[in-house]
Protein backbone atom coordinates (compact mmCIF):
# COMPACT_ATOMS: atom_id res chain seq x y z
CA UNK A 1 0.00 0.00 0.00
CA UNK A 2 1.04 3.39 -0.75
CA UNK A 3 2.14 5.71 2.29
CA UNK A 4 -1.20 7.84 2.15
CA UNK A 5 -3.17 5.08 2.06
CA UNK A 6 -4.53 4.83 -1.18
CA UNK A 7 -3.19 1.94 -3.60
CA UNK A 8 -0.79 2.00 -6.19
CA UNK A 9 -2.26 1.19 -9.44
CA UNK A 10 0.48 -0.12 -12.49
CA UNK A 11 -0.92 -0.09 -16.12
CA UNK A 12 1.43 -2.50 -17.96
CA UNK A 13 1.92 -2.78 -21.54
CA UNK A 14 3.51 -5.90 -22.81
CA UNK A 15 4.24 -7.63 -26.48
CA UNK A 16 3.56 -6.34 -29.78
CA UNK A 17 0.86 -4.59 -31.98
CA UNK A 18 0.22 -5.66 -35.37
CA UNK A 19 -1.68 -3.58 -38.33
CA UNK A 20 -3.53 -5.55 -40.99
CA UNK A 21 -2.39 -5.50 -44.08
CA UNK A 22 -5.78 -6.43 -45.86
CA UNK A 23 -9.53 -5.62 -44.61
CA UNK A 24 -9.99 -9.86 -44.49
CA UNK A 25 -7.08 -10.07 -42.86
CA UNK A 26 -4.81 -13.16 -44.20
CA UNK A 27 -1.61 -10.90 -43.68
CA UNK A 28 -0.42 -8.48 -40.91
CA UNK A 29 2.74 -6.62 -40.07
CA UNK A 30 3.92 -7.45 -36.90
CA UNK A 31 6.42 -5.95 -34.22
CA UNK A 32 8.85 -8.93 -32.46
CA UNK A 33 8.40 -8.32 -28.59
CA UNK A 34 7.96 -11.73 -26.38
CA UNK A 35 6.15 -9.71 -23.47
CA UNK A 36 9.05 -10.91 -20.99
CA UNK A 37 9.67 -7.74 -19.57
CA UNK A 38 6.40 -6.49 -19.14
CA UNK A 39 5.37 -10.27 -17.23
CA UNK A 40 8.49 -9.71 -15.46
CA UNK A 41 7.49 -6.08 -14.32
CA UNK A 42 4.14 -7.18 -13.66
CA UNK A 43 5.37 -9.87 -10.74
CA UNK A 44 7.71 -6.92 -9.53
CA UNK A 45 5.38 -4.20 -8.98
CA UNK A 46 2.63 -6.65 -7.51
CA UNK A 47 5.47 -8.13 -5.19
CA UNK A 48 6.15 -4.19 -4.08
CA UNK A 49 2.11 -3.59 -3.01
CA UNK A 50 0.93 -2.55 -6.68
CA UNK A 51 -2.33 -3.50 -8.51
CA UNK A 52 -1.49 -4.60 -12.14
CA UNK A 53 -3.55 -3.67 -15.16
CA UNK A 54 -1.42 -6.05 -17.28
CA UNK A 55 -3.01 -4.53 -21.43
CA UNK A 56 -0.70 -7.59 -23.43
CA UNK A 57 -0.46 -9.16 -26.99
CA UNK A 58 -2.58 -12.37 -27.10
CA UNK A 59 -0.12 -15.08 -26.89
CA UNK A 60 2.65 -12.95 -25.20
CA UNK A 61 4.14 -14.45 -21.88
CA UNK A 62 1.62 -13.84 -19.23
CA UNK A 63 3.29 -12.90 -15.47
CA UNK A 64 4.45 -16.15 -13.50
CA UNK A 65 4.71 -18.25 -16.31
CA UNK A 66 8.42 -17.12 -17.52
CA UNK A 67 9.97 -19.78 -15.54
CA UNK A 68 7.94 -22.80 -17.33
CA UNK A 69 8.17 -24.29 -20.34
CA UNK A 70 7.13 -23.30 -23.91
CA UNK A 71 3.97 -25.72 -24.15
CA UNK A 72 3.37 -25.40 -19.97
CA UNK A 73 -0.20 -27.57 -19.66
CA UNK A 74 1.98 -30.47 -22.07
CA UNK A 75 4.90 -30.60 -20.34
CA UNK A 76 4.14 -29.33 -16.68
CA UNK A 77 1.84 -32.10 -15.75
CA UNK A 78 2.64 -35.78 -15.62
CA UNK A 79 1.04 -39.03 -15.34
CA UNK A 80 2.05 -41.44 -12.46
CA UNK A 81 2.15 -45.40 -12.23
CA UNK A 82 -1.66 -45.68 -11.90
CA UNK A 83 -2.51 -42.86 -15.38
CA UNK A 84 -3.63 -39.87 -12.33
CA UNK A 85 -2.44 -36.58 -13.62
CA UNK A 86 0.34 -34.98 -11.46
CA UNK A 87 1.46 -31.46 -11.53
CA UNK A 88 5.31 -31.39 -12.39
CA UNK A 89 7.22 -29.83 -8.67
CA UNK A 90 8.99 -26.76 -10.57
CA UNK A 91 5.78 -25.91 -11.83
CA UNK A 92 2.74 -25.85 -8.75
CA UNK A 93 4.95 -22.70 -7.60
CA UNK A 94 4.33 -20.10 -10.47
CA UNK A 95 0.71 -21.53 -10.24
CA UNK A 96 -0.12 -20.68 -6.62
CA UNK A 97 1.03 -17.59 -7.01
CA UNK A 98 -0.52 -16.44 -10.16
CA UNK A 99 -4.03 -17.70 -8.74
CA UNK A 100 -3.31 -15.84 -5.25
CA UNK A 101 -2.33 -12.32 -7.47
CA UNK A 102 -6.13 -12.75 -9.08
CA UNK A 103 -7.50 -13.70 -6.09
CA UNK A 104 -6.41 -10.57 -4.03
CA UNK A 105 -7.61 -8.67 -6.93
CA UNK A 106 -4.04 -7.79 -7.47
CA UNK A 107 -3.68 -8.75 -11.47
CA UNK A 108 -6.78 -8.19 -14.25
CA UNK A 109 -5.05 -9.20 -17.71
CA UNK A 110 -6.94 -7.77 -20.51
CA UNK A 111 -5.75 -9.04 -24.22
CA UNK A 112 -5.03 -6.96 -27.63
CA UNK A 113 -3.85 -8.21 -31.62
CA UNK A 114 -4.31 -5.46 -33.58
CA UNK A 115 -2.90 -1.25 -33.15
CA UNK A 116 -6.45 -0.45 -32.95
CA UNK A 117 -7.51 -2.70 -29.92
CA UNK A 118 -4.13 -1.72 -27.98
CA UNK A 119 -5.05 2.05 -28.49
CA UNK A 120 -8.65 1.33 -27.75
CA UNK A 121 -8.20 -0.48 -24.32
CA UNK A 122 -5.06 1.80 -23.40
CA UNK A 123 -7.75 5.17 -23.83
CA UNK A 124 -10.30 3.23 -21.77
CA UNK A 125 -7.65 2.24 -18.86
CA UNK A 126 -5.77 5.16 -18.53
CA UNK A 127 -9.54 6.92 -18.50
CA UNK A 128 -10.69 4.68 -15.53
CA UNK A 129 -7.23 5.53 -13.64
CA UNK A 130 -7.49 8.61 -14.33
CA UNK A 131 -9.49 9.36 -10.48
CA UNK A 132 -6.55 7.66 -8.92
CA UNK A 133 -4.26 10.89 -10.19
CA UNK A 134 -0.53 10.26 -9.02
CA UNK A 135 -1.18 6.81 -7.41
CA UNK A 136 -1.35 5.64 -11.07
CA UNK A 137 1.48 4.36 -13.35
CA UNK A 138 1.64 3.38 -16.89
CA UNK A 139 4.30 1.27 -17.51
CA UNK A 140 4.39 1.12 -21.46
CA UNK A 141 6.66 -1.31 -22.75
CA UNK A 142 4.47 -2.78 -25.33
CA UNK A 143 6.29 -2.73 -29.13
CA UNK A 144 3.39 -0.74 -30.65
CA UNK A 145 3.42 -0.73 -34.55
CA UNK A 146 4.99 2.75 -35.83
CA UNK A 147 3.71 2.31 -39.49
CA UNK A 148 0.03 1.23 -40.42
CA UNK A 149 -2.21 0.94 -44.00
CA UNK A 150 -4.95 3.05 -43.36
CA UNK A 151 -8.28 1.38 -43.99
CA UNK A 152 -8.89 2.96 -47.41
CA UNK A 153 -6.06 1.96 -48.48
CA UNK A 154 -6.10 -1.48 -47.61
CA UNK A 155 -6.98 -4.46 -50.41
CA UNK A 156 -10.49 -5.90 -49.50
CA UNK A 157 -9.22 -9.28 -50.19
CA UNK A 158 -5.82 -11.50 -49.91
CA UNK A 159 -3.43 -9.97 -51.91
CA UNK A 160 -2.35 -12.44 -54.82
CA UNK A 161 0.73 -13.52 -55.11
CA UNK A 162 0.99 -14.39 -59.14
CA UNK A 163 1.36 -10.51 -60.48
CA UNK A 164 5.02 -10.17 -59.82
CA UNK A 165 6.19 -7.87 -56.61
CA UNK A 166 4.08 -6.14 -54.17
CA UNK A 167 5.30 -2.41 -53.09
CA UNK A 168 3.32 -1.38 -50.25
CA UNK A 169 3.12 2.05 -48.72
CA UNK A 170 2.43 2.82 -44.94
CA UNK A 171 2.03 5.78 -42.95
CA UNK A 172 2.69 6.86 -39.41
CA UNK A 173 0.78 5.54 -36.58
CA UNK A 174 -0.62 8.94 -34.83
CA UNK A 175 1.55 8.94 -31.95
CA UNK A 176 -1.11 9.13 -28.69
CA UNK A 177 1.08 9.53 -25.91
CA UNK A 178 0.70 13.38 -25.76
CA UNK A 179 -3.36 13.16 -25.25
CA UNK A 180 -2.43 10.38 -23.01
CA UNK A 181 -0.18 13.07 -20.95
CA UNK A 182 -2.76 15.49 -21.32
CA UNK A 183 -5.92 14.20 -21.41
CA UNK A 184 -6.63 10.87 -20.81
CA UNK A 185 -4.60 10.85 -16.82
CA UNK A 186 -2.66 13.97 -16.72
CA UNK A 187 -1.66 13.26 -13.57
CA UNK A 188 -0.29 9.27 -13.68
CA UNK A 189 3.20 8.49 -13.67
CA UNK A 190 4.31 7.86 -16.94
CA UNK A 191 7.44 5.30 -18.48
CA UNK A 192 8.16 4.29 -22.08
CA UNK A 193 10.16 2.28 -23.31
CA UNK A 194 12.78 3.05 -26.75
CA UNK A 195 14.14 -0.32 -28.26
CA UNK A 196 16.72 0.71 -30.89
CA UNK A 197 18.93 -2.41 -32.05
CA UNK A 198 22.02 0.65 -33.29
CA UNK A 199 23.28 1.84 -30.19
CA UNK A 200 24.63 4.91 -31.68
CA UNK A 201 21.08 6.62 -31.40
CA UNK A 202 19.67 5.15 -28.98
CA UNK A 203 20.08 7.76 -26.10
CA UNK A 204 19.49 10.83 -28.24
CA UNK A 205 16.14 9.01 -29.21
CA UNK A 206 15.35 8.30 -25.58
CA UNK A 207 15.79 11.68 -24.93
CA UNK A 208 13.39 12.99 -27.47
CA UNK A 209 10.54 11.08 -26.59
CA UNK A 210 11.18 11.59 -22.60
CA UNK A 211 10.59 15.73 -23.84
CA UNK A 212 8.17 15.31 -26.68
CA UNK A 213 5.89 13.56 -24.77
CA UNK A 214 6.58 14.50 -21.35
CA UNK A 215 7.52 11.00 -19.74
CA UNK A 216 8.44 11.22 -16.74
CA UNK A 217 11.01 8.63 -17.56
CA UNK A 218 12.60 6.63 -20.31
CA UNK A 219 13.45 3.59 -20.53
CA UNK A 220 16.31 3.17 -23.48
CA UNK A 221 17.46 -0.23 -24.67
CA UNK A 222 19.20 -1.85 -27.09
CA UNK A 223 17.75 -5.42 -29.20
CA UNK A 224 21.04 -7.36 -28.52
CA UNK A 225 21.64 -6.69 -24.53
CA UNK A 226 18.15 -5.61 -22.71
CA UNK A 227 17.95 -8.51 -21.14
CA UNK A 228 21.37 -7.25 -19.53
CA UNK A 229 21.07 -4.07 -19.28
CA UNK A 230 18.70 -0.32 -19.84
CA UNK A 231 19.66 2.86 -19.33
CA UNK A 232 16.58 5.08 -17.40
CA UNK A 233 16.53 8.38 -18.77
CA UNK A 234 14.87 10.88 -17.25
CA UNK A 235 15.21 15.18 -17.23
CA UNK A 236 18.19 14.99 -14.86
CA UNK A 237 19.85 11.80 -14.86
CA UNK A 238 20.76 9.16 -17.08
CA UNK A 239 20.71 5.50 -14.68
CA UNK A 240 22.21 2.58 -15.95
CA UNK A 241 20.32 -0.68 -14.50
CA UNK A 242 22.07 -3.93 -14.61
CA UNK A 243 20.63 -7.20 -13.76
CA UNK A 244 22.90 -8.82 -11.34
CA UNK A 245 25.19 -11.03 -12.91
CA UNK A 246 26.30 -13.18 -9.69
CA UNK A 247 22.95 -14.87 -9.78
CA UNK A 248 22.48 -17.05 -12.84
CA UNK A 249 18.62 -16.61 -12.24
CA UNK A 250 18.48 -13.03 -11.99
CA UNK A 251 17.45 -10.50 -14.84
CA UNK A 252 17.16 -6.69 -14.93
CA UNK A 253 13.31 -6.20 -14.26
CA UNK A 254 13.85 -6.67 -10.64
CA UNK A 255 16.14 -3.26 -10.14
CA UNK A 256 14.79 -1.77 -12.92
CA UNK A 257 10.78 -2.08 -10.83
CA UNK A 258 13.04 -1.07 -7.80
CA UNK A 259 13.94 2.18 -9.29
CA UNK A 260 10.83 2.84 -10.82
CA UNK A 261 9.00 2.00 -7.38
CA UNK A 262 11.06 4.32 -5.75
CA UNK A 263 10.97 7.27 -8.36
CA UNK A 264 6.96 7.21 -7.93
CA UNK A 265 7.01 7.35 -4.56
CA UNK A 266 9.50 10.48 -4.71
CA UNK A 267 6.64 11.69 -7.34
CA UNK A 268 3.57 11.13 -4.95
CA UNK A 269 5.29 12.61 -2.06
CA UNK A 270 6.19 16.09 -3.89
CA UNK A 271 3.17 17.18 -4.92
CA UNK A 272 1.57 16.21 -1.69
CA UNK B 1 -0.81 -49.64 -39.43
CA UNK B 2 -1.65 -49.86 -43.30
CA UNK B 3 -2.74 -53.01 -45.22
CA UNK B 4 0.98 -53.70 -46.28
CA UNK B 5 2.53 -54.00 -42.83
CA UNK B 6 4.41 -50.67 -43.13
CA UNK B 7 3.74 -47.87 -40.85
CA UNK B 8 1.99 -44.64 -42.37
CA UNK B 9 3.76 -41.24 -41.55
CA UNK B 10 2.00 -37.85 -42.15
CA UNK B 11 4.40 -34.83 -42.21
CA UNK B 12 1.85 -31.76 -41.33
CA UNK B 13 2.69 -28.37 -41.34
CA UNK B 14 0.81 -25.82 -39.48
CA UNK B 15 0.66 -21.94 -38.75
CA UNK B 16 1.81 -19.39 -40.86
CA UNK B 17 5.43 -17.95 -41.62
CA UNK B 18 6.96 -14.75 -40.98
CA UNK B 19 9.07 -12.53 -42.97
CA UNK B 20 11.55 -10.50 -41.07
CA UNK B 21 11.14 -6.49 -42.23
CA UNK B 22 14.92 -5.88 -40.85
CA UNK B 23 18.27 -7.61 -40.69
CA UNK B 24 18.46 -7.25 -36.68
CA UNK B 25 14.80 -8.30 -36.94
CA UNK B 26 12.25 -6.20 -34.57
CA UNK B 27 9.14 -6.20 -37.58
CA UNK B 28 7.96 -8.99 -39.46
CA UNK B 29 5.05 -9.89 -41.73
CA UNK B 30 2.97 -12.99 -40.42
CA UNK B 31 -0.14 -15.00 -41.57
CA UNK B 32 -2.71 -15.18 -40.04
CA UNK B 33 -3.15 -18.86 -38.69
CA UNK B 34 -3.75 -20.29 -35.43
CA UNK B 35 -2.98 -23.74 -36.57
CA UNK B 36 -6.20 -25.58 -35.32
CA UNK B 37 -6.73 -27.12 -38.41
CA UNK B 38 -3.42 -29.00 -38.41
CA UNK B 39 -3.69 -29.17 -34.69
CA UNK B 40 -7.33 -31.11 -35.51
CA UNK B 41 -5.90 -32.77 -38.24
CA UNK B 42 -2.79 -34.50 -36.41
CA UNK B 43 -5.19 -35.88 -33.85
CA UNK B 44 -7.40 -37.19 -36.55
CA UNK B 45 -4.22 -39.23 -38.35
CA UNK B 46 -3.05 -40.25 -35.23
CA UNK B 47 -6.84 -42.13 -34.31
CA UNK B 48 -6.39 -44.01 -37.56
CA UNK B 49 -3.22 -45.27 -36.67
CA UNK B 50 -0.61 -43.27 -38.41
CA UNK B 51 2.43 -41.51 -37.22
CA UNK B 52 2.46 -37.62 -37.23
CA UNK B 53 5.70 -35.47 -37.93
CA UNK B 54 3.97 -31.99 -36.40
CA UNK B 55 5.90 -28.62 -38.03
CA UNK B 56 4.46 -26.15 -36.28
CA UNK B 57 4.63 -22.42 -35.70
CA UNK B 58 5.52 -21.37 -32.32
CA UNK B 59 2.87 -20.70 -30.33
CA UNK B 60 0.16 -21.80 -33.03
CA UNK B 61 -2.55 -24.57 -31.77
CA UNK B 62 -0.71 -28.23 -30.45
CA UNK B 63 -2.45 -31.37 -30.78
CA UNK B 64 -4.87 -32.62 -27.86
CA UNK B 65 -4.90 -28.84 -27.10
CA UNK B 66 -7.69 -27.74 -29.08
CA UNK B 67 -10.42 -27.75 -26.18
CA UNK B 68 -8.72 -25.97 -23.81
CA UNK B 69 -8.60 -22.60 -22.51
CA UNK B 70 -6.37 -19.53 -23.62
CA UNK B 71 -3.67 -20.01 -20.53
CA UNK B 72 -4.32 -23.96 -20.10
CA UNK B 73 -1.31 -23.57 -17.27
CA UNK B 74 -3.18 -20.60 -15.07
CA UNK B 75 -6.90 -21.68 -15.98
CA UNK B 76 -6.54 -25.63 -15.71
CA UNK B 77 -4.83 -26.07 -12.62
CA UNK B 78 -6.66 -25.40 -9.28
CA UNK B 79 -5.82 -25.17 -5.75
CA UNK B 80 -7.51 -27.06 -2.77
CA UNK B 81 -8.73 -26.37 0.44
CA UNK B 82 -5.32 -27.23 1.44
CA UNK B 83 -3.39 -25.24 -1.19
CA UNK B 84 -2.68 -28.58 -2.80
CA UNK B 85 -2.67 -27.86 -7.26
CA UNK B 86 -5.02 -29.82 -8.84
CA UNK B 87 -6.02 -30.64 -12.31
CA UNK B 88 -9.21 -29.89 -13.46
CA UNK B 89 -11.62 -32.74 -14.84
CA UNK B 90 -12.30 -31.19 -18.10
CA UNK B 91 -8.16 -30.47 -19.30
CA UNK B 92 -7.04 -34.17 -17.92
CA UNK B 93 -8.00 -35.88 -20.81
CA UNK B 94 -6.30 -33.87 -23.69
CA UNK B 95 -3.42 -34.46 -21.39
CA UNK B 96 -3.43 -37.72 -21.49
CA UNK B 97 -3.82 -38.40 -24.99
CA UNK B 98 -0.99 -36.36 -25.48
CA UNK B 99 0.99 -37.99 -23.63
CA UNK B 100 0.06 -41.76 -25.10
CA UNK B 101 0.69 -40.14 -28.54
CA UNK B 102 4.11 -39.26 -27.88
CA UNK B 103 5.28 -42.21 -25.48
CA UNK B 104 3.77 -44.21 -28.34
CA UNK B 105 5.88 -42.62 -31.10
CA UNK B 106 2.95 -40.93 -32.84
CA UNK B 107 4.00 -37.32 -32.20
CA UNK B 108 7.22 -35.79 -33.11
CA UNK B 109 6.68 -31.87 -32.85
CA UNK B 110 9.19 -29.51 -34.79
CA UNK B 111 8.89 -25.75 -34.24
CA UNK B 112 9.54 -23.03 -36.84
CA UNK B 113 9.06 -18.98 -36.94
CA UNK B 114 10.15 -17.70 -40.02
CA UNK B 115 9.75 -19.00 -44.05
CA UNK B 116 13.33 -19.81 -43.97
CA UNK B 117 13.17 -22.31 -41.16
CA UNK B 118 10.08 -23.70 -42.57
CA UNK B 119 11.30 -24.30 -46.05
CA UNK B 120 14.53 -25.57 -44.64
CA UNK B 121 12.64 -28.12 -42.24
CA UNK B 122 9.99 -28.92 -44.99
CA UNK B 123 13.10 -29.92 -47.06
CA UNK B 124 14.82 -32.13 -44.06
CA UNK B 125 11.93 -34.18 -43.13
CA UNK B 126 10.46 -34.75 -46.89
CA UNK B 127 13.95 -36.14 -47.90
CA UNK B 128 13.85 -38.32 -44.48
CA UNK B 129 10.71 -39.97 -45.31
CA UNK B 130 11.74 -40.45 -49.19
CA UNK B 131 12.36 -44.11 -47.99
CA UNK B 132 8.15 -44.82 -46.92
CA UNK B 133 7.45 -44.31 -50.76
CA UNK B 134 3.56 -43.81 -51.01
CA UNK B 135 3.28 -44.76 -47.34
CA UNK B 136 4.34 -41.02 -46.61
CA UNK B 137 1.70 -38.02 -46.93
CA UNK B 138 2.28 -34.27 -46.68
CA UNK B 139 -0.62 -32.60 -45.43
CA UNK B 140 0.81 -28.99 -45.82
CA UNK B 141 -1.44 -26.90 -44.03
CA UNK B 142 0.61 -24.24 -42.81
CA UNK B 143 0.16 -20.44 -44.13
CA UNK B 144 3.29 -20.14 -46.04
CA UNK B 145 4.56 -16.43 -47.18
CA UNK B 146 3.98 -15.22 -50.59
CA UNK B 147 6.72 -12.05 -50.57
CA UNK B 148 9.52 -11.49 -48.77
CA UNK B 149 12.26 -9.06 -48.78
CA UNK B 150 15.71 -10.55 -50.21
CA UNK B 151 18.63 -9.98 -47.26
CA UNK B 152 20.23 -7.82 -49.30
CA UNK B 153 17.80 -5.55 -49.77
CA UNK B 154 16.76 -5.62 -45.95
CA UNK B 155 17.22 -2.75 -43.57
CA UNK B 156 20.36 -3.61 -41.62
CA UNK B 157 18.99 -1.50 -38.54
CA UNK B 158 15.10 -1.12 -37.12
CA UNK B 159 13.19 1.24 -39.79
CA UNK B 160 12.78 5.39 -37.93
CA UNK B 161 9.35 6.51 -38.26
CA UNK B 162 10.32 9.93 -38.23
CA UNK B 163 11.30 10.53 -41.66
CA UNK B 164 7.19 10.35 -43.34
CA UNK B 165 5.67 6.88 -45.02
CA UNK B 166 7.57 3.36 -45.21
CA UNK B 167 7.77 2.22 -48.95
CA UNK B 168 8.16 -1.56 -49.54
CA UNK B 169 8.93 -3.57 -51.97
CA UNK B 170 8.88 -7.51 -51.43
CA UNK B 171 8.69 -10.33 -54.14
CA UNK B 172 7.72 -13.61 -54.10
CA UNK B 173 8.85 -16.20 -52.26
CA UNK B 174 10.28 -18.91 -55.03
CA UNK B 175 7.20 -21.69 -54.83
CA UNK B 176 9.17 -24.74 -53.53
CA UNK B 177 6.25 -27.42 -54.30
CA UNK B 178 7.60 -28.52 -57.52
CA UNK B 179 10.86 -29.28 -55.95
CA UNK B 180 9.28 -31.67 -53.03
CA UNK B 181 7.21 -33.43 -55.72
CA UNK B 182 10.20 -34.21 -58.09
CA UNK B 183 13.03 -34.59 -55.72
CA UNK B 184 12.57 -34.63 -51.95
CA UNK B 185 9.51 -37.14 -51.71
CA UNK B 186 8.44 -37.84 -55.06
CA UNK B 187 6.14 -40.84 -53.92
CA UNK B 188 5.03 -39.21 -50.49
CA UNK B 189 1.12 -38.43 -50.96
CA UNK B 190 0.65 -34.35 -51.28
CA UNK B 191 -1.72 -32.24 -50.03
CA UNK B 192 -1.95 -28.63 -50.32
CA UNK B 193 -4.19 -25.82 -48.91
CA UNK B 194 -5.40 -23.07 -50.77
CA UNK B 195 -7.17 -20.44 -48.80
CA UNK B 196 -8.96 -17.16 -50.63
CA UNK B 197 -11.21 -14.42 -48.86
CA UNK B 198 -12.96 -13.84 -52.41
CA UNK B 199 -14.97 -17.03 -53.14
CA UNK B 200 -14.84 -16.54 -57.07
CA UNK B 201 -11.53 -16.87 -57.40
CA UNK B 202 -10.68 -19.97 -54.72
CA UNK B 203 -11.78 -23.35 -57.04
CA UNK B 204 -9.66 -21.66 -60.15
CA UNK B 205 -6.59 -21.04 -58.04
CA UNK B 206 -6.77 -24.21 -56.06
CA UNK B 207 -7.69 -26.14 -59.46
CA UNK B 208 -4.27 -24.26 -60.89
CA UNK B 209 -2.69 -25.10 -58.07
CA UNK B 210 -3.56 -29.09 -57.90
CA UNK B 211 -2.11 -28.93 -62.16
CA UNK B 212 1.19 -26.67 -61.49
CA UNK B 213 2.04 -28.73 -58.71
CA UNK B 214 1.08 -31.88 -59.13
CA UNK B 215 -0.68 -32.02 -55.76
CA UNK B 216 -2.72 -35.12 -55.19
CA UNK B 217 -5.42 -32.75 -53.99
CA UNK B 218 -5.90 -29.24 -52.96
CA UNK B 219 -8.10 -28.47 -50.03
CA UNK B 220 -9.58 -25.04 -51.35
CA UNK B 221 -10.86 -23.34 -48.34
CA UNK B 222 -12.66 -19.65 -47.95
CA UNK B 223 -11.42 -17.48 -44.65
CA UNK B 224 -15.34 -16.96 -43.27
CA UNK B 225 -16.50 -20.69 -43.66
CA UNK B 226 -13.17 -22.63 -43.33
CA UNK B 227 -14.92 -24.15 -39.99
CA UNK B 228 -17.96 -25.10 -41.74
CA UNK B 229 -16.84 -26.85 -44.98
CA UNK B 230 -13.80 -27.15 -47.27
CA UNK B 231 -13.81 -28.62 -51.00
CA UNK B 232 -11.73 -31.12 -51.66
CA UNK B 233 -10.29 -30.65 -55.20
CA UNK B 234 -8.49 -33.69 -57.43
CA UNK B 235 -8.23 -34.26 -60.88
CA UNK B 236 -11.59 -36.42 -61.19
CA UNK B 237 -14.01 -34.31 -58.53
CA UNK B 238 -14.43 -31.66 -56.50
CA UNK B 239 -15.64 -32.97 -53.05
CA UNK B 240 -17.28 -30.33 -50.66
CA UNK B 241 -16.43 -31.93 -47.00
CA UNK B 242 -19.36 -30.66 -44.19
CA UNK B 243 -18.59 -30.83 -40.59
CA UNK B 244 -21.90 -32.94 -39.13
CA UNK B 245 -23.69 -29.49 -37.99
CA UNK B 246 -26.24 -31.55 -35.74
CA UNK B 247 -22.82 -32.23 -33.14
CA UNK B 248 -22.41 -29.12 -31.76
CA UNK B 249 -18.70 -29.96 -31.01
CA UNK B 250 -18.04 -31.49 -34.60
CA UNK B 251 -15.55 -30.08 -36.99
CA UNK B 252 -14.48 -30.22 -40.30
CA UNK B 253 -11.67 -31.56 -40.04
CA UNK B 254 -12.80 -35.25 -38.79
CA UNK B 255 -14.51 -36.22 -42.28
CA UNK B 256 -11.65 -34.28 -44.50
CA UNK B 257 -8.99 -36.73 -42.41
CA UNK B 258 -11.34 -39.40 -43.14
CA UNK B 259 -11.71 -39.04 -46.57
CA UNK B 260 -8.01 -38.45 -47.58
CA UNK B 261 -7.20 -41.77 -45.33
CA UNK B 262 -9.24 -43.75 -47.76
CA UNK B 263 -7.72 -41.81 -50.76
CA UNK B 264 -4.39 -42.49 -49.58
CA UNK B 265 -4.97 -46.36 -49.28
CA UNK B 266 -6.06 -46.46 -52.87
CA UNK B 267 -2.87 -44.49 -53.79
CA UNK B 268 -0.82 -46.99 -51.94
CA UNK B 269 -3.11 -49.73 -53.33
CA UNK B 270 -3.36 -48.74 -56.64
CA UNK B 271 0.71 -49.26 -56.98
CA UNK B 272 1.36 -52.14 -55.68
Amino acid sequence: MAAGGGRKVVCITSGGTTVPLEQRCVRYIDNFSSGHRGAAAAEYFIEAGYAVVFLYRIGSVLPYTRSLPDEPLLECLELDDDSNIRVRKSCAEAVKKYHAAVAGNLLIKLPFTTIFEYLQMLQIVAQAMKPLGRYAMLFLAAAVSDFYIPWQSMAEHKIQSASGPLDMRLVQVPKMLSILRTEWSPLAFCISFKLETDSKILLEKADMALRKYKMHMVVANELQTRKEEVIVVTLDEKIPVHRDKSQPDSDVEQPLVELIVDKHSTYINNHR
